[in-house]
């Protein structure tokens, strides 16, 4: 069994081997361009994870690791075209970069390119595999365009957000790890329950994620505290401070999502202000960690040695750390 | 073995019979209609006859034929996005219906359809499907960055041109017999052999679709005579005018395909005079029959009895058989 460092190691060396065709270059610059732009790689390294868990190598699943990396990445030009994002890991968007019709295209090629390595798995596990990421890719494309229809919508509940997130970007983090399980040769049912494990941390990240957009310390956030409450963005929060306020609250709220110009630092700690009142705060960590309860739930019934588990585990913790 | 009218009605059949989820709407609703557009299925259609070819039913690869469909239909989507066309077939494409976001998802989950109903094949022939299908979709995908490049560049000779009508229009046509092959078991030379009848019977039917774009009897042409010449399209004859043309033919040609403002019909009529000085319609049959030979020559070579193979012939025959 490789430890989670090593395993980044051979990880890293997989990606740097990707090959693209040389020809024609506006198709397959912007593929290594995005694909070296970096990341944490907590995908791929989810498959391999879950390959030695169930007592393989993880070079048993490079191959499909870097499918769900380079179908990732290819999910990020696509949603950047549609989220008009100018930047991507600080870095000029391929659609920016490039052009729209470029970044189309390319990112319908990195499809291929995932279906390629895919397709290089063992046989045997070649059907299941095929399954597997064929419904998650499905399941990433709802929840995009779920996430598209919220941003014009003023009636979403709590449930459909958790729905949104779940197929955006849960059933992505279970599917990677499903991937590596098929591959370790794991029975059925283990299967699922590391699907489920995945599918749980990952709706709790995004609670995490959406938590720390307006609590995070600012020195140790990668990006601006605040971002989604200046973008009116339809958080857990957001959607749970809407359902909770009452009266001047509930005015308060209104019209600062409905201001076009305002002062962003007045707009943040107002919006803040409002959370706390409500308590939206807790709520969110309560939900988040009944999520991560769920996860962990699941990932004992799994029938394998504490031992073989607690690389996950760490990594789940790790990933959660992030301080407020 | 079926008819080529059976045939068809076992696509009909499960071309009606294709599932999408219903929700989100927005997301589903767009496959439906652009698959329900119709058009000649023919693709398809060539998966199930190479089937039957090689002496298996064309129910073993029927869901590859639903694979092939729904890519070409996906392909369809991106491309109207990339060349800003309004209409397909007659009504309104994907992206002027819904919109640009809407299509370029719906052509990603598209893209996943196509691979679901790929995974639906006899796993022994799966890898092979798979490495088929994929080589082919990259094809497509290179041959649509070529066109698009092509648009803007002034110096695209004849092989080029060559090659990126083979990429994009003749390598889904060999990538359908070959899919079709595989599946009824045939031998890697003959799925090899009916893979380059498919690649050069498609190059003639683009160098077909040339000529008769100029030359087609306007009575019994779907579209408008001289749409490609109207638009400057670098056709094979356009191009192989600017390598002929000379002195004030050389002038002539320059001139028309830079006017912003013309009448339609004197340009329609102008270059297709240049193109009679030159001959090119000439020439450009030449090169059609030469690639028809050729694909004869390499069907001929394959080893099934002259029975078996008529329906294929007869089909090449009428696809071929439009009138000028």
């Amino acid at each position: 069994m490789h430890t989670t460092a090593q395993l980044q190691e051979i990880l890293d060396t997989a990606i740097q081997n990707l090959r693209f065709p040389d020809h024609p270059k506006q198709l397959y610059d912007p593929i290594r361009y995005i694909i070296n732009l970096g990341g944490k790689r907590v995908r791929p390294l989810l498959v391999l994870m879950a390959t030695e868990l169930f007592g393989k190598d993880a070079h048993d699943s490079i191959h499909a690791a870097m499918a769900i990396e380079v179908f990732h990445n290819f999910t990020l030009v696509h949603d950047d075209i549609m989220d008009n994002a100018p930047l991507r890991r600080g870095k000029a968007t391929v659609h920016e970069k490039w052009s729209t019709n470029t970044a189309i295209l390319s990112g319908d090629v990195m499809m291929v390119e995932a279906n390629k390595n895919l397709a290089k798995v063992n046989p045997i596990f070649l059907k299941d595999v095929l399954d597997t990421f064929n419904a998650t890719a499905q399941g990433v494309c709802e929840g995009q365009q779920l996430d598209m229809e919220f941003e014009s919508r003023d009636d979403v509940s709590i449930d459909e957000y958790i729905n949104m997130i779940r197929l955006k970007t849960a059933v992505l983090l279970g599917g990677a790890l499903k991937l590596g399980a098929i591959i370790a040769g794991a029975s059925e049912k283990d299967a699922d329950l590391i699907y489920q494990f995945g599918e749980n941390i990952g709706i709790a990240f995004q609670l995490h994620d959406d938590i720390l957009d307006v609590y995070a310390d600012p020195l140790k956030f990668g990006k601006q505290v605040g971002g989604d409450i200046i973008a009116n963005k339809k958080t857990f929060l957001l959607l749970k401070a809407f359902e909770l306020a009452e009266g001047e609250t509930k005015q308060s709220l209104n019209s600062w999502t409905s201001y076009k110009d305002f002062d962003i630092k007045e707009k943040v700690d107002t919006v803040r202000s409002v959370y706390d009142t409500l308590d939206v705060q807790n709520i969110a960590k309560e939900s988040m960690n009944s999520y991560l309860d769920r996860a962990l739930e699941v990932f004992a019934q799994i029938e394998v040695s504490e031992e073989r588990k607690s690389d996950l585990l760490s990594l789940t913790n790790q990933l959660m750390a992030r301080e407020y």
